[in-house]
């Protein structure tokens, strides 16, 4: 089965906003085994809708098209679809009624004209109900052809999607296809490739897809199959096999698990409290933690330690330290993990210290020298990075670098508590 | 002159990769006064990408197509693109020595065969250098239609577009474009929309175009004329009344400057030092602060206070306060405030307390309710927000309100010191 998608709206056409509804879409197609071979991008234009939609019907089984279904004279999606595909627009009480109920429940009392523009529905449609907005999915149908149409909003369509166009998807599909994730931090996407190389060279049914992020590495294994349990016994074997090659650079195999909260399960597990002591990184590393639901059971409070002040009265750093080796140095990351650890009262502390530049950066000490620290129960350990990048991306690469030795030291606390 | 933008590659076309490029691109054309109908996504497939790009031809004068352009076999843009345009390839000396010296540089000794395919340049093309990676960019011509072949990592895309390609695509223009930027910040998009319906229904030349951004909306202004001096005739008596009607609440009319650097720069201007004191956000406001370069200048250090205790030992919230108002309440925020000033000897210092949910909410305080507390030299004040959505946009949402009210307080601060 062949999907393609097309995306609507001339903010996105200007680059007024990231198209991140394409790559949430194709990751859900790819994920479900559908084939994907092009995306485009069009504007609200009647016309080059309408061209871009006839190109696709002709090269693909169905065309999911995203935006342009608000109650404005601009939205014309549903009005262009709806006319290459010959179908007469009708309007529906049901969707009449529901987007009544939805201004009522968000106290909007006068409801323009515009807005019964969303109750129209071209006739033979599946109407595809929207809890989150005013206009709803629709499913046409021509021949064997099928066009989507899922509104902009990604607060509207990640939902729709999932609880309603995935299982509509699937079914479809002869086969179903599952896949397990194994995601791996600490380690290069090269030098994941090479561990792997012969697996990939091997693969037909599963395949293992590598996705490199930030710090991190993401393979995805997937199967196709007659049933979910025969697709899941093509995968296992094989996770198993991963599990055995990277062992503890596997930080969960659950989908929806980041690196920040598998932290902060570790923490949980091992009943450990944690205080972040952040200078360069100035609060993205509590916050990454913060953003994890329930960290508050662990992470009690954070110190920004930006100057050397800082660094003294609130962690205890020396001014001899700060004096003899500067505050980006190995010893000053350490005297911060120790320090916060002791502030807070905390079991693990985790510090931060380095030259995010643009300024600031000697030949000693260039731009991208960051020191970590890590403080497990006292048992301390820092380590020295050299990022390259801009600001913004040296202090990324220092929270997900703090993240993983604080993970690696805290598999080490396991150990040692056995 | 009408552009298209051609985006290669199997990680954008799964989702595995967000498409940044095709929205920096779109935005840098839009500036530049040329039309952008079409943006497509394809793999790295010779038919496929052969076939959008003889699509692309006949629609439009220039097309620029991004990625593809690496060592391996799978990198096909180049050799796809000459085909099409019938010119053939040739090894070029100076792209071979280049690739050579780039890779000294970097301290990379075996340069395998596959590094020279990235040498070889089709038959009349100009060769744009690229300094930050192996693959030059290329501008191929056949007839009047021209095609751009531009590396795809961004930092690689982006200075090799700013240097080289925007200067190019703009003398090819018979006229100059010009823009000036209005960013605002602390009214909503229909709003800001409402005060500037008559310039919009009026405008031609220069035009009016509105973006919305979290908690922001920023204004360009755009004109053509037949030099820069003209172009800035016509859109600065536009900028002008844009700042009669909206006064204040224009943060910058620098294309650059973010809402956090208005701020820092308005703190070093009014000579004062800051601190943040975070409990939701745990961290993110302070990060954005410090993400500021300079920021050291007028930030020292900052506070995450997550926890009541939290509260209570850095800050100095009262044991009662939290008892009978709760962590989440106009009286909290005061006291964070007023108290992170005090511990940190800032002049100034800006607090939040909400509830970021998914958890936590009650019928009283839901999910959303959140307070920001600004001590400005001892003049204080607290403002209570409700925002909708996930835990993360809650929080984003936080920080931008937390800058603006900052903002607001600061100015207020100005005026009473005069």
């Amino acid at each position: 089965m062949i999907v393609e998608l097309i995306s609507v709206g001339t903010e996105i056409l200007l680059g007024n906003i990231v198209n991140t509804n394409a790559a949430y879409l194709a990751e859900q197609c790819a994920n479900l085994g559908l084939s994907l071979y092009y995306q485009t991008v069009v504007g609200d234009n009647d016309e080059r809708l309408a061209q871009t939609l006839e190109t696709a019907l002709m090269r693909s089984d169905i065309v999911i098209m995203s935006g342009g279904l608000g109650p404005t004279e601009d939205d014309l999606t549903k009005e262009t679809a709806a006319r290459i595909l010959g179908l007469e627009l009708k309007e529906d009480p049901q969707v009449k009624a529901d987007i009544a109920s939805f201004m009522k429940g968000r106290n909007i009392e006068t409801i323009t004209e515009n807005n019964w523009k969303q109750a129209l529905v071209p006739e033979g449609a599946e109407v595809i109900a929207n809890p989150n907005g005013t206009a709803p999915g629709l499913i046409l149908r021509k021949e064997d052809k099928a066009v989507v149409l899922l509104p902009g909003p990604p607060g509207e369509l990640q939902p729709m999607f999932e609880q309603s166009i995935a299982p509509w998807l699937g079914d479809m599909q002869p086969e179903v296809i599952r896949s397990r994730m194994v995601k791996i931090c600490g380690m290069g996407e090269s030098y994941v490739a090479d561990q792997i190389g012969d697996m990939i060279a091997a693969q037909t049914n599963p395949t293992i897809a590598p996705y490199a992020k930030e710090g991190e590495v993401h393979l995805r294994v997937t199967a196709k199959a007659a049933d979910e349990a025969q697709a899941y016994a093509l995968t296992d074997p094989v996770v198993e096999e991963l599990q055995k090659r990277f062992g503890d650079a596997i930080y969960t195999t659950a989908e929806a698990e980041t690196l920040e909260a598998a932290v902060v399960r570790m923490l949980k597990e091992q009943k450990l409290t944690i205080a972040a002591v952040e200078s360069c990184t100035g609060g993205l590393l509590s916050a990454a933690l913060v953003n994890v639901a329930g960290a508050s059971a662990v992470m009690k409070e954070g110190f920004i330690t930006y100057a050397n002040e800082a660094k003294m009265e609130l962690v205890g750093v020396k001014e001899e330290t700060l004096k003899n080796h500067g505050a980006v140095s190995p010893q000053t990351a350490r005297e911060m993990a120790v320090g916060g650890a002791k502030a807070a009262r905390t079991d693990v502390s985790i510090s931060v210290t380095g030259i995010a530049g643009p300024d600031g950066g000697t030949k000693e000490k260039p731009v991208g020298l960051v020191y970590i620290g890590c403080s497990v129960c006292g048992n301390v350990q820092v380590k020295e990075f050299r990022f390259l990048g801009s600001r913004d991306k040296i202090r990324q690469n220092s929270v997900v670098s703090a993240l993983t030795l604080l993970r690696s030291c805290l598999l080490k606390e396991k150990v040692s508590q056995r």
